[in-house]
């Protein structure tokens, strides 16, 4: 049975598909706003009806503490391999509204691209996964391996209540392997296969002065000012050179092979391309490794925001009572978010002026993740690339974290193929996100193709993940030859 | 003529007068705020109709390129002296709006003080010469003395429409001496006249980095993090004991003799009381001097605000493209503002990481004043509060700023009493701002004795004012008991 005629369906219906995923878009649903929870909600009810719509089974809306969570299913295949297909629907917040070109929630074409928040991270993304199993289902009645689908709506805040569920839900979600598409390529035809993922430590500073906001002329000069106890903590945070001057926090990051480094050297970006992705003209960081090591292999400390006194136009006169950070480590093999939370609460009371109290909160956590390159499921990948996209797929690490594939990993103990779509200058998280339309086409296929190469792959001679820990953490060979 | 006539009409009607007031205080006439511009005409046409109503003459509200400006006069005392009573009708922003126990702009009696917005900054402390305004001109049909009142609505943004208006309208403003009050008292039983006030100097600072918002995950380690750069810029501000680190920023900071600071130690707030006003436990700042020195002979430089980054609940994995910071400078003589500007933008400039772009805006600017405490106005301010409080006032040294201030002592040569009736836990700029509504009904009774003192002074005989420099910014003497 060969995809011809999904791929004739899908080739057919790109219109429609265009038109449905800018539909998806157009919910605002932003998952770290608590303003947003009812369009979140819309946009979770509008996803599990056209889950439906299109005809898969078991579609259901499932309530948590947060936001819910849409499952649904296609079998059909017996005998023949399952696949989880992960994605998320909720959004990040979009602020500065005012560097967009065009409204955030009103998806917008211009060129080859679909301009929106959510547009590539991750609605078009994990459409073409949904549009993928539609084509199936609308020709041959089914998907040639059976399907589950789990589509979350709190990626974007730490997937905190996707843990609980899917502990309560093991057997529904047991699969031979799993697929997302969060992640990204290296241009429009150089297709990548993430191969690690940064694990990550959310956490908010927050540092008390006086009681309540003082006059800075009357009392400027002889009490301390929470903001400048925070600048000044957080000038502390890194050394000069850019390593995070914070004790032993580096103790357990892994030490890379020659072999491992010169690898990543050939396959992945050069520090002109991740400037260029950036758009910025100066490089910062870690002394002695490339741009790309410094995003994958290495830690970081990002101050995410700050906010305290008075932000308005002009100037107020004004000592604030308080001060927020939002900060985050992106975390490497072998570090523990856990461990690191603790080195960072420690330090900042060793570092924090007796003239001030501070309070540390933890918004979330993850581990890092390496999967195997040698998986058969990321063996039909790379077949479905080359089929999607007329090229084989290199193996990239990301500087970026799934909360879930740490899950899907240890917990579930399903390998996970990272299958990105979205381009280096997507624009995810900032102004002006964007998914590349033909990117959108030919992820569709790639992902029929997926289907096809893993019905007929032998997930059953695959290297079986250890629940507990990263399959094939300690031993990644590189490959893209074969 | 005593004004036992004028004291006895203020006594009758001060339950009028304070719901007056409450009207005042309703208008929410933030200056800073573009929003609030239509509030702040409003506030502006209420004061002149209010000011015609209780009999003044020359009521105008005079439009600027900003806030309206209102002036009126009473003649009828040909021979006598003539006083300038200024104040200014803008409030500060109410962020931040959650701790406010009622709500800013609808005036609150709890116990014995008026909560609301501008309640003593300066809605209430203004209010007390125009209801003594009233009180003369409702009994005796004038003041004993001839009076131009001159109430503007930029004092919380630096005044920066009044100085060409004051020199386009030198002629109406002349006068033999001028009054304001818009600073604090000891405590409810102990008045304080204000000799000298600090500079200010506003500045914005803004930090660019890369060309847009990038995401952290992505970025994070090999990308310069603006919000980052502006807090290792802002820690290089002060050096580990709480001076200014700026290279030669205390040049010029005048050096003050043994003889004159024993006197503040015996007159002016106690370490312990400038805690207690601040409500907050540790002092902070450059040692070798007693906290009231901090705030009133040295300079301070206070971070108001910083933004960058996300700011909303939860958190945003971003690095964002900018950060901002508010900043200004507290000046003592003779430090000169422009040249304090300059040295903080070489500085600046100086600390700039090579990754980032910077830029530094000015927003507003005012030298420091001293005023002669033995001027013949300010001993019949002496007497007047003798009167009203039946205490004598103490002389104090300020850490607050008054922009106008400067312009009355040397573009109109007016030697300028600060009769202040505030309390130091008034809340000014902060939430739960009040008025001690006592400190109103004597303040009007101050006042009412003011004008009636100043009617039979010999200001002619007072030290002449010298336009281009303070008067008597060499010469202060200190005395209490004469």
């Amino acid at each position: 049975m060969s995809p011809s005629r999904a791929l004739a369906y899908a080739r057919a219906h790109r219109k429609n598909f265009l038109s449905e995923l800018m539909d998806f878009i157009r919910f605002p649903s932003i998952s770290a706003q608590p303003s947003h929870d009812g369009d979140i909600r819309r946009c979770a009810h509008w996803l599990a009806g056209h889950l439906r719509t299109i005809g898969l089974d078991d579609v259901r809306s499932i309530p948590t503490r947060r936001h819910p969570i849409v499952c649904a299913s296609a079998r059909g295949a017996p005998g023949r391999p399952t696949l989880l297909i992960y994605g998320h629907y909720d959004v990040q917040p979009v602020d500065p509204l005012n560097q967009w070109r065009s409204p955030p929630f009103e998806p917008t074409i211009r060129g080859a691209d679909l301009f929106g928040r959510g547009a590539c991270d991750d609605k078009g993304q994990m459409f073409t996964h949904v549009k993928a199993l539609q084509a199936y289902l609308q020709t041959t009645g089914a998907p040639p391996v059976n399907v589950k689908c789990l589509f979350e709506g709190e990626e974007e805040i730490g997937s905190q209540n996707l843990l609980p569920f899917v502990l309560r839900n093991k057997n529904f979600l047991t699969a031979d392997t799993a697929v997302m598409s969060d992640t990204r390529m290296l241009g429009p035809n150089r297709p990548a296969i993430n191969y690690a993922e940064r694990g990550a430590l959310y956490l908010e500073l927050e540092v008390h002065g006086p009681e309540h906001d003082l006059h800075s002329g009357n009392f400027g000069g002889a009490i301390h000012n929470p903001l400048q106890a925070l600048c000044e903590m957080i000038a502390k945070l890194h050394d000069a050179n850019g390593r995070i001057a914070i004790p032993d926090v580096y103790d357990s990051v892994r030490r890379w092979s020659d072999h491992e480094r010169a690898e990543m050297a050939r396959t992945g970006p050069s520090n002109v391309e991740v400037l260029q992705n950036a758009r910025a003209e100066v490089a910062w960081g870690e002394r002695g490794y490339s741009l790309y090591e410094r995003l994958t292999l290495r830690p970081a400390l990002t101050i995410n925001g700050i906010s305290g006194g008075y932000q308005g136009p002009g100037g107020k006169g004004v000592i604030p009572a308080r001060a927020t950070a939002k900060l985050s480590f992106r975390l490497v093999p072998d570090q523990n978010p856990r461990k690191i939370d603790r080195l960072f609460r420690n330090y900042i009371a060793r570092i924090t002026p007796p003239t001030m109290r501070v309070s540390v909160k933890t918004l979330s956590n993850a581990e890092p993740v390496v999967i195997d390159p040698q998986h058969p499921s990321v063996r039909a990948a790379r077949v479905a690339y080359r089929k999607g996209f007329g090229a084989a797929p290199v193996f990239l690490r990301s500087g970026g974290t799934i909360p879930i594939l740490n899950m899907f990993q240890k917990t579930l103990g399903v390998p996970t193929v990272l299958m990105g779509f979205a381009l280096p200058d997507d624009q995810a998280h900032a102004p002006n996100e964007k998914f590349h339309i033909p990117n959108f086409f030919k992820g569709i296929e790639t992902s029929i193709w997926f289907m096809d190469a893993l019905a007929s792959s032998r997930l059953d001679r695959c290297h079986s993940p250890r629940p507990g820990r990263n399959a094939a953490e300690e031993n990644v060979e590189l490959s893209d030859d074969h």
